[in-house]
């Protein structure tokens, strides 16, 4: 029992996004061990196909099995609605994704029954929050606005540059002109948006950061099974890095999101797992 | 030998902007019939292994030869530079990319000697634009930038915008203050930006786009091989859209540079070829 209490949690995306998923980890549970893998060389998941997005997820359990996880967080939109299912039923291992805690928590805000999503071309054209969203409620209204330039905005570090706030205009006018009262941020790049957004959109909408949901029902999953590490308060955890392509990328965009500086990023053949 | 003249030219790409060497053929060689393919399943290339894209690049030219082409482009930079040489060397027709055209033409039009590159992150940290021109003139002086940004404004048709012009100003002021007097468009959506790139820079610098000397090598490589499609002047040729995923995103796209309307994209399974 106590080895499963010292175990890290694993965390894995498509590439750099789950790393805010990662941050509120770091945030709400500060003694634990992070694994954290990032498939930057078969980035995007958007446009793969459910055989391969489910494949992918199996080699990456796979390789944080090695690192001895006691929890794993699919930290991905396309993941998390594509293979969830069906790696929960394959591995002896907790698993949660972020669509459901996100979902859950804009149908328990809404006071007017009308959501708005906003996410990738995939995750939108996907309907997975719709789908989900109806499934718990099925009045609520869904508006949903895939806003392609967001992910690249952050990944080039024009998250603080007043361009961004002409193309969030661009995308989201729309929006503003429909009565929802809460808005999901469905793509893990866009809490590095969330203060741009929240301007724009006012006071009024109720901005819902699927990773700080996901964060808490983690939270939830290793108290419920006695799993949390029980270290002296102010001691930190400590998190490993690991990516299939391109390291150094990695950690200069994962030390821009980090609470502290990355000292090291592996890559690993994740093909082998 | 007629039935060479008269069968169309192949033309393929990761995705859609492989469209900008496609209308460079048509406006060079109005007569031609092309059959072009997007593999937008499998877009990008740039984050993918030099195996798996001599695969992709074979699978295709397996699904154009279905189409009884009499040449072909590679018309994506990815796949000029790293499949190329092998799939010319496997396959009995004449094949072409878009690096070495456009690597030539700024060689020939460097007057002192240094020239720029902007690209994809994948196309500037392959050097593969640096190692064509220093093999070509080992005295040339090659300034690379890597322009992420500009894909997806292009793609979210933010050419015309004026956040373009600012995201211009980000990239490419560093390299304004080089002494290059030569630019190559190093992706195949950049010329899309062409005139705003021409304004920012200025007259003084000639800008090289791959597209249209690729265009201008495929005319002559029909010419020498006498398989010019003898049609009467003003006669124009037919265009053929294949892709791998997402048709209506492609024609709506194609549709914005494409000199005329295009009808139909047909979706094929390239993993069969």
């Amino acid at each position: 029992m106590d080895s499963k209490k010292t175990a890290p949690i694993g965390v894995f995306d498509s590439g750099v996004g789950g790393l805010t998923v990662a941050r509120e980890i770091v945030r709400q549970l500060p003694g634990e061990d992070i694994v954290y893998f990032g498939d930057t060389a078969r980035v995007p998941y958007g446009s793969k196909s459910k055989d391969n997005i489910i494949r992918f997820s199996r080699q990456i359990i796979r390789f944080l099995q090695t690192k001895q996880v006691k929890a794993i967080v699919i930290a991905c939109n396309t993941a998390s609605a594509l293979a969830l299912d069906t790696v929960r039923d394959e591995f002896d291992v907790p698993i949660i994704g972020v669509v459901i805690p996100g979902a859950r928590a804009a149908v328990e805000a809404t006071a007017n029954s009308h959501v708005g999503i906003v996410g990738t071309d995939a995750t939108v054209h996907s309907h997975v929050y719709t789908k989900v969203i109806t499934g718990m409620n099925p009045e609520i209204a869904v508006i949903e606005k895939a806003c392609p330039l967001f992910v690249p905005l952050v990944e080039e570090g024009f998250k603080n540059h007043h361009v961004t706030e002409e193309i969030i205009d661009f995308y989201l006018s729309s929006m503003k002109e429909t009565p929802i009262d809460t808005m999901i941020l469905g793509c893990t790049h866009y809490p590095l948006l969330r203060s741009k957004i929240r301007a724009y959109m006012g006071d009024e909408i109720q901005i819902v950061n699927p990773a700080y949901e996901t964060a808490m029902d983690l939270k939830h999953l290793l108290e419920r099974e006695n799993m949390v590490n029980d270290v002296a308060d102010g001691v930190l955890g400590h998190c490993e890095f690991y990516v299939s392509d391109a390291a150094d990328k990695f950690k200069e965009f994962a030390n821009s999101v980090m609470p502290y500086d990355i000292s090291t990023t592996k890559v690993i053949n994740i093909e082998e797992y």
